[in-house]
């Protein structure tokens, strides 16, 4: 009977009388996308079946067998021998079919005491820790490469915007920390889903637990699981993890949207603040002069698709009753295409970082037009003893004068400026300038180059721990 | 300079100063998902050829050996003997390539007066307007299997619910009818996508239309379009007609997760009112007494892939500038998966259908619980003089005493019957049966067996157009 | 009896033996947002009532009865003067209760033959059928102010953009025109959705129609709907309409998302090319200076609010059992709320659009930026003989070399354009202007002022039908 | 001057010419839901003043002043006498209209080194971290209902379903405590959440800090947020707060969403597990005999709403360029509504909890049914020394000839299940009753009574921290 595995279904068929459909085949199987956890599979199997020999479930003849059978099975899954059968179905019973046969009973002893339902969420749990610890290397790299073009551009003036408007002078340094921030806070959330990731479901077999008296506590810590699934039927059913992480992946989407916004903004020859490399661009195919920033753009694209999955999983859960539901299968792709969306984005993003070639004239120019230093001048009538709002009212009127003129506040004269209030002194000028008005900011979490490069130094300090 | 297109972005290159890198170039290809629109690339481009022709743009040579060429390149897809470059970036310079390959410089003359922008818009609308049209058959099997079966059961009762609860009895031919009506306005709907899809881009170029003496009607009339986009800006950049396909392709699956709800919960043990053939379920590795109905709750759980791909769309469109940008690059695999699981579904749907096999026995039992012939002893009353408020009152008195004694309203005696209104006479035992309630029913959308088979009569020459 | 109904749930409480707790009242309650439908729930009431009394289900006096009552209760709401009580749940008891207090008995009729469920399906229809046809009214009116912008600028020239690097020159009006384009198809797809929205559902009565000998097709002529819902356990569970619709809105949305945000990049003071009258802008209680396109900025974000909707009602409907359950009564909120939005949204913005002041000469200087008649000097060499793709290459190699020197081709003497291909004559110069450009691309759907012209010709015709 | 923020936009309107029309002031003014925070908003204005003083920006008697007037304004908002006007435009132009009025010049200072920017980014903080404090405590109260119930069913039997087909026996309590897990991990998303909302962005000012010498560090402490916002840009735009917080709601609703499909499917009168008391249900307008669970079904709809807003938020900031655009006012009022929907349902839960009636007969009738004991079955034969695969197998066939015969396998004989494998003895019987199943599956997780007591036991722990 060691051949009983080499159909699908035959894992459960003996109560059946007629065959799955090819059709049924197709759209039921899930083995040419769970294949990607085969070796987590592995491992988790291996961690079962020691803890079973612990426990005299099974021999230690039998888990020796299985541990020679599944180093052979990681190797043909290495090499790219392996063979995926469709009517297997799934990761799981292609490779305890392969087991079997390579060793005979022992490989059908390995089931004793799980489920399929308890080993694809443990299989899935163990990939993606480690996955959102690829991710949060990759974060710490576009982090680091955020840190190095910030402090070389800690003192570089830009206009800052609200509303696309001129708002006031910012340093691109400064700027650039902005992303640094929500990189890390995405950074956070990854280490706060991975603790709920890492929790083991291995032992609530099916959906109530099982009648053999196993060691849910050593399968954890063979794994690195920092706590066992309290409840079982919770155990199998639990998509929360895959739900939070997404959700987190959308954030750091959203973040990656909001800088290639900016950067095909930036690229743009109106605006002119930056070039990107070469080899992060496309032409056209009609338009000879044309250098498209195509990696932003594609990347901000990508934001909806992670947005989609997210509402898929959640669609997903949505009025499931307990326990295991066949919808559940559901939950993979959009979980393995996150990953790699992120993974891919972020990536290419710490590379293309360090080759953006910044235009500091053009940024600096841009900072002189739009009246950037109008809440400086308004500042400095405060100082001088005017109710804030009162300053305020002040300013515009004399915007508003220069504006129809198309000059700029510092080209008014003393005279001029002193009809708006005579509190305006000699001092002023010295108010309206971008590195006087960019200095004056200069507490924390303000853009004076004095506390841009405090903040890239606590950065720096934070990202090495 | 035949060999002009063997890398990547050569289509481009000569105004860039270093290559793309390998993650770039992985990152922002489409070959390999969208060389799926390959043959609908080949019918876009002789379609311009054949236009450039007649407006004596090209040669006739040119188009007789562009002709060939694609009649070899079709040739070569459909036996499997393409072979597709990453370096070539998408299906469309694939193509191009192997042509310039294979007959010269009549190739590169093929793109004149075209831009990828425009052709990629061409090729995925044919393909998309031929899916829509595969799945107008699929809705339609799966109609005529409704149809067949609510034919066999327009007599069959069961209880209808409100809330789970039982509320009166109708029969399973007009609940089946019910996703009949569904199913029929998703091919409604789909008539109308296809008319929003089925209009002409090429001719739009890059973004602003084209200096040749084109002739975009001649286009539209070789492939079929109905109409010519007419603004070239909004031609390379509109993605509406997938949008608006996809949130059809959700109601599909919406329609698809409330049958597939219901079947799952008739098959349950304590409902018990139908059985799915076996080759649409599947068992457990564990349990040797399961059968589980996969299908359904597959299904049902792809719901959330095809909303998914619609907020992908939404939000990739969200706010962005004309014209062509490469996010749209990311529209084709949302539609490709979404086209997909329709189908894949339809398909296995409208064959399940006829495998499912009716509880008659347990469907009667149960509509003989809950007192759901309570509206029609209220109509009873109501027609012998009392105003339906009224009588409603009182029959909730009587259920309520029913339901203490845990008997039905038609166990009560006469006797019992007329302390709660002397209005009621021997007549009423009449009214209390299910099929005198169902009977009763007998107008437009009622339940009457009379009028589901009118319904099922009316809606087969419906499906017969 | 006639106070039956003064407290909430008194219209089925005789079988309930505890009362429904106040927070149950207030969370399951819907009168505080559905009262918006009161005018069609009369309406549709008396439809009914008049048909019933054609029938012989109520006398004719009952009939004067119940118009006399609604007339009053019209005139109380229209002059806000009714008591909406929480007690009583919904518009429907609301009304109800007062007609049956105001008339008595006659009132307590009225109810025959009908129940909630069908009834507020009817309400909805009626109220959605009026404010989709207000919606085709503002999306003519937005429409008709895109036109005029555009026929004012038929002949202004800007730089096309894609990848927001400049492609080739296009006019203004050609560019306002892709919106038209945009906003017809929304308004074709409203008359797509108005069709399945302008279905009868009352007879459905709770599910499965009623045994009194109603006429559905006289109220659906009363009512002026097109057809009779033919399925009553679908007629009242139905939703699509409302998902339909709302997939209609976010693509209306969507628009204005794109348009918005070009908006906001125009009236960037690094672009300049528009400026929106003060009247749609807001300024800064800090910057002075400030001027915030905040009108087109808020209606950017709202477009989230209706993607979200879209999903709150394709959530809600998943899975969900036949026929009517509580959770449809959570479709109102989103559904109103779409509305609201894009109504207000498209009346500011037909209001608005006449108010865009044009800066024609940085439009024109952005458009001589940036090689945007690259393309045609490649077209120019093509039509001396190249092919497409050797001319491509050619211009590519010139555009390198001007860029570098950051001149315009226009800027090379004849004799170095000679030198990148002899082809190059004299006559170059006028293909590499910018009028030159444009009117060069002179067919259906192209930028040139004279299709422009024609487009907007025809669009008007199409739009005053 | 005081009189200078009596109408709406006079905070800076002195730079505009035309004042803003009304449809405009309706669509972008925030006061009519952003009142909700104004007890925040003071808050937040008191600590500002209070640092103000303390760094010598403001005088004492100014800091006297503000607290004098915002300690009557505080006053008016509590006793509904204040008045919103819509002219002011949001809650802190109200605020600070009505203080100026109050105190004078004093007032006007209070917008010192501030913002609107940082001003509302701090409310919103504020006012979601009580809110969250406030879901803890429901989320709270619903587990230690559930727990309550869990312990009084500990040892009650019903079925397991996976697939909703009968699976294995479990206890009532085993499967009430896996929604226990499910809300405690929503209570430590919501304690995850909490630390990265409770960070002070104020001091970021408009978008890139202040002149003034203020001390971030004081108003933090004053204000009791944890840290202090280390990026004034991020600071201003920063929204991960409200969109990872609408996520975590979008979990808390899709686990009500699943308890609430239970508790409907255990209420239809087919299964009949449980009752709900009167108070949660209600009727039918038409149908006296009906008592619809609402309270769960309507708690299930709104899952969509909660998704919906999600999509809103992440749509909302999808390719949002830095700093501050108006599209962020969108961000409340699916919050609000967010919160709202959260805690009634959290509350209506717990309350609705202890007014489950248990029916433990039919649990107890519906495990006797479907071969819930065919597991223990397999397990009884391996543990005689059959490999697990071939014992499933083995019982499959058994199952397979039982249900043909329409028996248990309990009711089989002992020679009759010898017949299947001679390992069979009479010791097997113990194994195929309800209680010997349960009781079997006892180690953590599992479902064994004991285990469920000690599980109660560690969660009342734990919720007593």
């Amino acid at each position: 009977m060691t051949s009983q595995l080499h159909k699908k279904g035959e894992a459960w068929s003996a109560r059946f009388s007629e065959p799955v459909s090819e059709l049924v085949k197709r759209y039921t199987a899930s083995v040419f996308f769970d294949k990607r956890m085969a070796l987590f599979d592995i491992e988790g199997s291996l961690a079962h079946a020691d803890m079973l020999a612990a426990q005299g479930i099974i021999s230690a003849q039998d888990l020796a067998d299985i541990q020679r059978g599944m180093t052979q099975i990681r190797g043909e899954i290495e090499r790219g021998e392996f063979e995926w059968q469709l009517d297997l179905e799934d990761v799981h019973l292609n490779i305890e079919a392969r087991l079997t046969a390579l060793i005979g009973d022992a490989g059908k002893r390995l089931h004793t005491g799980r489920s399929r339902n308890d080993q694809v969420a443990t299989d899935i749990r163990l990939w993606l820790r480690s996955e959102i610890d690829r991710i949060g290397t990759h974060l710490g790299d576009l982090r680091s490469a955020l840190l190095d073009l910030a402090e070389q551009h800690s003192a570089t003036i830009l206009p800052g915007f609200t509303h696309l408007q001129v708002a006031q002078p910012v340093t691109f340094g400064h700027h650039l920390m902005a992303y640094f921030e929500m990189f890390s806070r995405d950074a956070e959330r990854m280490i706060d889903v991975r603790r709920r990731v890492n929790r083991l479901p291995l032992g609530a077999a099916a959906l109530a637990g099982t009648s053999y008296p196993i060691d849910r506590e050593r399968v954890a810590a063979t794994l690195g699981f920092e706590e066992v699934c309290t409840n079982s039927l919770d155990a199998v059913s639990d998509r929360d993890f895959a739900i939070e992480f997404t959700a987190a992946a959308a954030l750091v989407m959203t973040h990656i949207s909001r800088f290639s916004e900016e950067l095909v903004l930036w690229m743009s020859p109106r605006v002119g603040f930056i070039d990107l490399a070469d080899r992060f661009c496309t032409g056209s195919s009609i338009m000879p002069q044309k250098k498209n920033p195509d990696v932003p753009e594609l990347a901000r694209g990508k934001t909806g698709r992670v947005n989609g999955h997210l509402i898929a999983l959640l669609t997903l859960m949505k009025g499931q009753p307990l326990a295991y539901n066949k919808d559940n299968q559901e939950d993979k792709e959009p979980l393995f295409d996150t990953v790699d969306t992120v993974i891919d984005t972020l990536r290419i993003f710490a590379d293309m970082v360090p080759g953006i070639k910044v235009r500091e004239e053009n940024m600096r120019n841009a900072a002189l037009q739009g009246f950037s230093t109008a809440t400086d001048l308004a500042d400095y009538l405060v100082k001088k003893g005017l109710p804030f709002r009162d300053a305020h009212e002040i300013v515009a009127h004399a915007v508003k004068i220069c504006s129809d003129r198309d000059i700029d506040l510092a080209d008014l004269s003393l005279a001029e400026l002193q009809k708006f209030s005579p509190l305006v002194g000699e001092d002023v000028f010295g108010f309206l300038t971008l590195e006087g008005s960019v200095s004056s900011r200069n507490h924390i979490g303000g853009t004076a180059p004095e506390q841009v490069k405090r903040a890239i130094a606590a950065a720096r300090a934070k990202l090495a721990k």
